[in-house]
């Protein structure tokens, strides 16, 4: 049945074993969805997304709607189809992006106004409209729309957004009640707001557990604050939110930041970080970050990383790969965007293994301060 | 034996079905070479270009001289360990690149000096220095240094580049007479040149064919001139040059001059088309010439080519396609890229097996005014 299902629970820390089953199929978590913003996930085709076994993949509804636009995506027969990958999607709200126009935009009870970055035409998103554009696109898992507040954030001002994102919520599933039959297959996530402060959270996320939703979505960290005070948070909202049910935290992270969230009991992740880090030359490993700009690796004809499960990273050297950087060659783009997509997807296959077998803590333990250290 | 093998000639006009062996691996002629300036298919993996069975590809000996360094890749073991790819490699000679650069460069009997466009430096090539450099990347076929004359070109210059270009010619083959082993496995083209002058280009078929070396070059053409003088030129050196010996016209050119030029008996050849044109959308079907940034393709869900031999041009859409490019996504690029050499790639062998039945003329006749038309 379409929903989450809890399968394991750590006997230390709370990184715990699951599984979603969506129209397109079952996902394992805890699983990190890379990022297609604009239907696609820049530079990597959908055969090697499923060679390095990603299990979903995200698209953005404000990018989507405004090209190619939910309409043309729905004539195509849903994001599936349009972009030939068989295998789940999930589409926010458009509310992050929309969010980030800042002088573009405005915020009423009703919804938010905004200028196309495009073309600067004139639009509307309403929790409805919001929902409805979801609809057309029809990925297998939906969001709520939210209003994500900035880091640092005044608390008045982060209670009153947090009450906002809560009536919208309402709207969003009441439009869903309401709606077509095309919602019946999808997912509906809420998102917890409340900034940073701990009493807004709890409340945001009693209020959000109270609609029983399958799934849980933390938004509004990751968005410049410590790293601390997002584990706080998070470790804060997980208290709160059902243990039975799916939880994802939007927007994170390093490859750290995702073994801590998973041990404080995450169970979805996304983030533009391996893709867009890849296209400045920064490359994920097991021993720490490489820069492949960095002069060093002009001579070093080493495989870029003998241990990836990628074959371009165990195939190519690190001298080839800085080269390509240095002449601004399209290939390098797409083999570091590869090589760290298939970084944090085999760290969360391996978060998995040893979650099943009971070791999550300690092996964490073992490697997650390595992941951050400089090559 | 290292060398080129003449297999098959037509019953009815020129074309030819023949074999060349390099030091790594055997290529099969008429053949179409995917241009890997520098030292990458832009946006083709060598992963992809093995699967689109391309059987050897060319790199630029000017770029690699200025990035990563003939220097850097003679330490990586050669060209081939450099770029991880174990298939033959083909160099030109750099003399293309440096004229191209005409304010920016001066030519003397010794050779040419010119400025780095990538940081302004000075440097010189002369046609040992050329051929020491491409000794050092370690290609398995390199090419004379020679003057490629502008079109149009007065009859008086390009008499006397031609003759320069005779010169360098000998000075490139003195130096391989007396240099390093190195070159024992490298197969070393010579290059006629004359313009679009018929005698210039009889005379220098003529001195070319003198040194009897496994494959002769055609150089100097596709500089803008008209295909019909293309093809006159072409067929003029033909005659002249030995039949036993492979033939290489150089930079050459759409689907059709392909088609046309192996009909005058031309074995080899290379061209940016392919991949420069995709680049923009144009992409190349049997059918004719697609624009996918086309309005009219903005809702046609059916395959980008159904008759591809890549499998993306099967899968994704037109549609999607059309998508990506409108939103400048670099996946869009990499699909046309490669689209195109799948094309180029299927066409050669399609004409290596026509040649083989001794259907080539009549083949070509029922498809070659087909491939220029516009979709």
């Amino acid at each position: 049945m379409i929903g989450f299902e809890l399968l394991k629970t750590s006997s230390t820390g709370n990184a715990r074993l699951g599984q979603i089953t969506t129209a397109n199929g079952i996902i394992n978590t805890p699983v990190f969805m890379p990022v297609g913003t604009q239907a696609t996930v820049k530079h990597v085709s959908h055969k090697i997304l499923t060679e390095l076994d990603a299990q979903i993949i995200l698209g953005n509804t404000f990018h989507l709607y405004l090209r190619p636009g939910n309409k043309l995506i729905a004539q195509a027969g849903g994001i599936h189809n349009f972009m030939n990958w068989d295998k789940p999607v999930l589409t926010d709200s458009g509310g992050y992006q929309v969010y980030s126009l800042s002088e573009m935009r405005k915020i009423s009870e009703e919804g938010v106004s905004f200028r196309s970055p495009v073309d600067g035409s004139k639009h509307f998103f309403s929790p409805e409209e919001a929902t409805r554009i979801q609809q057309d696109i029809g990925a297998d898992i939906i969001m709520a729309f939210d209003e994500c507040t900035p880091y640092p954030c005044a608390f008045e001002y982060a209670e009153q957004s947090m009450k906002l994102t809560h009536r919208w919520l309402d709207r969003c599933m009441g439009y869903l009640k309401n709606g077509s039959g095309a919602s019946q297959n999808q997912i509906f996530i809420p998102i917890v707001q409340g900034s940073t402060y701990t009493d807004l959270r709890k409340e945001s996320a009693l209020y959000v557990a109270s609609k029983e939703c399958p799934i849980n979505a933390i938004g509004g960290l990751s968005v410049g604050e410590p790293a601390p005070i997002m584990y706080e948070m998070t470790e804060n909202v997980t208290a709160y939110l059902p243990e039975n049910k799916g939880r994802y935290l939007m927007g994170v992270g390093t490859p750290q930041n995702i073994l801590e969230c998973i041990d404080r009991g995450v169970d979805m992740f996304d983030c533009v970080l391996p893709t867009r880090n890849a296209r400045h030359g920064h490359l994920y490993t097991k021993e720490g970050v490489i820069n492949i700009k960095n002069a060093k690796w002009k001579n070093d004809f080493s495989p870029i990383d003998p241990d990836s499960t990628s074959d371009m990273s165990r195939n190519y050297s690190k001298a080839y790969l800085r080269h390509l950087f240095s002449v601004n060659e399209a290939l390098g783009y797409q083999i570091a965007s590869i090589h760290n997509l298939a970084f944090y997807l085999w760290l969360t296959s391996q978060a998995r293994n040893q979650i099943l077998q009971d070791r999550f803590k300690s092996w964490k333990g073992g490697i997650v301060d390595r992941l951050g250290q400089r090559l």
